[in-house]
């Protein structure tokens, strides 16, 4: 299949760039770019930063970037046709941490409570198979194996204005939003608000639960192809997902009913601007036919997608 | 497949009742039963309540009840197994409310911005082939069809303690969790907090998108058939969901992030108790495997649906 | 000063009652009123029920009503001035309870962290010297003597429609709002949802601290002088209350910020109705001038009092 | 005043340095500092950058710093003992912002609503009667005449690790906090996330009210006096803040209810650490004792002080 989506689209690609990256960032920013590349380039990459996802732990990687798209202005949107994105380690890791977590009290929803212990969860994963297997040491059910849905946890361009942002954070220029929706198959669309756009991309969950209610995803190292475009003289203010079924818009905040409502109402702006409803048109139909996701309660903005089913857009 | 439903389930009810409704309730509360029932009693019924979704239009329907559960204790679990929920009638309403609705200012969520406009759609219905159609007035896309996904937005028993609230609140005692998940092939478990239950049910929706964002679903009529029995001798705190493929449980609460937490934190609990799963073993697997969805962001409490994928349970 | 303010007010009240309770009521409604008065009356009462507040300890109590007032419609306004509140017994008690509480998970705000310890800190009060003092068992301060500032947790009428609310509940009927402003001094206004009013009042707290964050006030036994009286024709959607200083909203609400908004939009309001304030002038000058005071964040609503100083308002 | 403040304390101080202020900064982060000062300095500065709040209007002014304050380290706390802080124009502006603000709709919490008219208030400013003047242009009170209350917006250490975060933010570096009372007589003590602290200060506001809630106080331009010190080997997490009747902290989150604990909890732990308190106990007392002041509830986090009159201390 990535064979075929490459040949599919090598009719229209001016480009195909191999990138290994050697420097992981801490942060969002502007900052010399990593690599520059023309629109319409088809980027094969990876994550391959450690040793968290090793059988001797170690620090958090950071994200790959920033890459430069030649010719993006404030005007324009960036396109980020996720080709492929497959892991390519054989072990994932999952943490509990005390200070980090969504069930629980931590070090951003501070409670007098007891912390919860910290635990550490490495994951045995089957490349081929697609599952990843794990041991609870404390449960009747002793190993669990569960289906691998490959996923990008960090998409983003630089911040708007000087910000700079630790890769914990989702925001309008995406970021660690880790929605399980930024999937191969789906192309996301970022705002640009510097020139250059300034693309991130990292933080690979082999899979990863609604939520990601417990701190982390089966974070471990991935190929990744994408392909990185831009859709000149037409700006948005929030990212948006599309894939075969869905048009989608993820909002990231505090509290999760304002990343909820932002979400929507950015759907709506989306149905107003290019597919001509009225806003209480779109609204009261929104009722009937939205679907959503809570794609994470952890981190410094929450972040949810909203859902609008293509069937239901004008032909 | 209904008749089927009941042929099968025929062999191990000692009852089958069929109840037509005659009034209509404005609060879960303790009252006078209109029904009686023994355990493991299959209740035809409707909740054929108007004008509202009439082409006239009038107040919002109340719901059907409340039913004493014969020998049900406040040690037991009321059973609710959906059996049918299908709409009996050829229109189904919609409004939007200037004072309720998700993605606008509304009187529990008070800004000093003007309101939004009141308006109604009316949705066409056809029972048979299960589709909706309504028309946007102000949109490009003037007419729009959706299939029915019809589901129950209340069922509940009567709260704990003497407090009566208004069909629009959900809450422990379930009532008006307004969830896409209450409906056929569903069973919902209820607590009891008063001997006999004081089982409720009512709101039936044609369909409703997640959220219910816009302030109602396709409001109608319904027959209703649902198998009403007890687990004795086991008492839950929330109402709990099960269907073919999840276990589920329903919080209600604001603000959101409550709800979801809620939610997750008694499929936890669910975990530990009946499936020998540890705590913190149980929250890093929900981690990697949890769904879930938003069933309403417009009832005094939010609802949110935490799901556990069954093949990961223990055999 | 007692004496002083009966005096006062002696030549413009047609009635003072003195009411000895004898049933405590556990929710807010429309029931069997224990007392009936005319528009003008000063009602001379107490709350003393027990045990919770005695060395033995024992149950919440509930509140005294309901006081059906004479010719109250809801097209009118309940004013309860409140002169005097007045602690009347040797003991004032606190807990903390490990499901309720504002700093810790509690059975609403749940999370995965153990729960707090239970604890109860009897205080002895000096009623004459205004002093209660208490042991603080595990600190270096081992004894902490503070001057008390005693005020009514609840005054209410019967909630909008057929709803009953728990003690616990504060909302738009008022309720239990546990708003240190509710004291001698105040004058608190209320709508009305029924004919009668029913006003309830009860919950006195020798002194609480702002947001109540470890779930109870000094709860004890009061004396309580209030007069009760009727604004016709003129109806208000929340309640408002008003010192020699400050005319003020008390918004009752989850999450807290909409509580924080609900006062503040209401006091906007209460500034166009009656002051001559443009919307948007209000909230500039509110933006300059507004104080507000966070009453509780342990109840089923939190309570936020919004505030404006009577010097800035139109002669 | 000022003069015997500084002579009190210039038996104590080491230097005394002016610093007139050429470049104003749009993030806290670390970078080139402007001035680097001794441990016990008292700095004699000003933050006169306009135009925003001439009559003209303008940008909105960044802020003064960094200063590298010698020997600074991450073990240590800062102290910024505000001596002065007097406005020193003869205008101060306040605005409403269609995109920002506390009472309606924004740009972070997203409604489908019409947003409020944008707007903006030229107060005349006395600053020897210490009073300020605007127009109310659509009110019956046509105009109003304030108390001046001087205090800075703006006090901040470098935030932790790599990010930058823009002049609006409030956080555990101290930053957009918008608390009334950090006015002269209250000292500051900041967390050290970098060696030299890199001190900023900035957003003078010539009166304020609780929540900020229209978006801005009344902005203008301030002398301003300092005593910058270290407390050597103690750390701290959250900025602290002392004046002669409380300790207090300052927590800064969304939610506001999340910003409203994290202040509380940490008042707590200070109690245990300083004061010998009991956790337990000292959240008991809290319930009874404690005071807060909701600061905004406008800027990316909202901010909440906790407070503890001292008189409750151990001796």
């Amino acid at each position: 299949m990535l064979l075929a989506a490459l040949l599919a689209s090598s009719l229209l690609v001016q480009d195909t760039v191999r990138f290994t990256p050697t420097i992981q960032q801490p942060t969002f920013e502007v900052r010399e770019p990593v690599l520059r590349v023309k629109p319409n380039t088809v980027l094969i990459s990876n994550t391959n930063f450690g040793p968290y996802y090793t059988e001797q732990d170690g620090p958090f990687p950071g994200e790959v970037g920033p890459i430069y798209v030649e010719g993006a202005t404030t005007g324009d949107m960036l396109v980020v046709e996720i080709i492929r994105v497959h892991p390519n380690y054989k072990y994932a890791a999952a943490k509990l941490y005390p200070d980090f977590g969504g069930l629980a009290a931590d070090n951003r929803v501070r409670m007098l409570n007891d912390p919860n212990p910290a635990a550490r969860y490495l994951w045995e994963l089957d490349t081929v198979a697609m599952t990843g297997t794990t041991t609870l040491p404390n449960s009747r059910l002793r190993q669990v194996t569960v289906d691998l849905r490959p996923m990008l946890g960090r998409v983003a361009v630089a911040p708007r204005g000087a910000e700079a942002f630790s890769g914990l954070w989702p925001g309008a220029y995406g970021g660690n939003m880790d929605a399980p929706e930024v999937r191969a198959g789906t192309t996301v669309y970022l705002p640009i608000f510097h020139d250059g756009a300034y693309f991130y991309f990292g933080d690979g969950h082999a899979r990863q639960g609604q939520g990601e209610v417990a701190g982390t995803g089966l974070e471990t190292s991935m190929d990744v192809v994408l392909r990185l475009d831009l859709i000149k003289g037409k700006a948005i203010d929030w990212p948006r997902l599309e894939d075969k079924d869905y048009i989608m818009v993820a909002g990231s905040a505090r509290p999760l009913i304002d990343a909820f409502r932002l979400a929507h109402v950015e759907l709506i702006e989306w149905l107003e601007q290019e597919y001509g409803f009225d806003r209480w048109d779109a609204y009261a139909l929104l009722g009937q036919v939205a679907e959503s996701s809570v794609a994470n309660i952890v981190d410094p903005n929450y972040t949810v997608v909203a859902k609008f089913p293509k069937r239901f857009l004008p032909r």
